[in-house]
């Protein structure tokens, strides 16, 4: 594994790659050309032997790649070799829908606490996980030994930028804002905002194509 | 506007800038340079300036993009001046979560229509909006007046696949899962996979590399 920083996109991509060889991998495939990986992950190959190459000398030519040997390379730059704590800070219907989100914990993201600033819903349960009092987080976040890794903020937007204060005060450095509005984080905290109108957005492009 | 076909990774980056530039008019910005708006979405200048050449001649070099220009090119673009018609299949948390979504219809997304199995949950209302019979998917589709431009699948996985042959059935033309398998449509229809854990995927490799 070389020790360089890969581009922005191209560690976007990883994720996806690494998805579409889990796909091959299940259906039994143990060699995959690189038109072939990059068609199901939505690039092309001039692109994916780019980002491979990032990442150290893979495949054979005129054969392709290796397809467990891809997934666990992959794996290994994306830090998904060890489980990951998560936090949920909203327990509005999509944060109801996060903490059960089978995809997270397939992956070894595991919900650790979820946390609420409404009384009507701190002491209930979602999924098995108590939601907890939101003035919580910081005494429950140094309560978990190897801390929490991720914090997920699923309020209403006008609540995101507090929330998010208060995780990174916690000492979380990794913030997912799925509430509709900008906030910031200092340096050394990375943040991802998630818009899921953006993939409405894509399709409304190829529908007035179409 | 040029009648060219964007490159797909061009076109999942237009909402993004499109976000961007929001924000800044927004503030009240009326110009922003390219590193300002590659920085705002997350890439760099180079890219930035190639994807917008797709679009026609944009900027005015040492000074910079005209916000309200770009937001106008790429609404247009993107298909987004006028409004789109929404399904949602799957009444769960994620689903009833996204027939709420604030997000779509502040960008013109309208849920029109939702639907599951569930007898249970059939004929009761989740934000203002009844929820149908999934039998009743191809009838509805074919009562509003425009068609349905979009379909979303919130089922459990074991579903999506039927789920998704149902809506090719009724005619509708793009859709969005965010159940966690692959699906199959057939050509013709455009297809987008949402995975929410590729974000907790990307906040890993930042964590261990920092």
């Amino acid at each position: 594994m070389k020790k360089v920083k890969l581009p922005q996109a191209t560690i976007a991509r990883l994720p996806v790659y690494l998805r579409s060889l889990v796909i091959l991998a299940n259906k039994g495939e143990q060699i995959i050309s690189s038109d072939g990986l990059a068609s199901l992950a939505g690039t092309n190959a001039a692109q994916l032997r780019k980002d491979l190459s990032y990442l150290g000398e893979f495949g054979t030519r005129g054969v392709g790649y290796e397809v467990d040997q891809l997934i666990n390379e992959m794996s290994k730059w994306l830090g998904l070799l060890r489980d990951r704590t998560v936090v949920i800070v909203g327990l509005g219907r999509l944060g109801g829908a996060l903490v059960g989100y089978q995809g997270f914990s397939e992956k070894g993201f595991k919900v650790v606490g979820a946390f609420d600033r409404d009384p009507a819903k701190v002491n209930t349960e979602v999924d098995g996980i108590r939601i907890r009092d939101i003035n919580e987080l910081k005494d429950f976040t140094k309560s978990i030994v190897g801390g929490v890794d991720i914090g997920i903020i699923a309020t209403q937007a006008s609540s995101a930028q507090g929330v998010a204060n208060r995780m990174v005060s916690a000492g979380i450095k990794a913030i997912i804002n799925f509430a509709p509005i900008t906030i910031e984080v200092p340096d050394g905290v990375v943040l991802r905002q998630v818009d899921l109108s953006v993939e409405l957005q894509i399709l409304s492009y190829y529908l007035q194509k179409g």
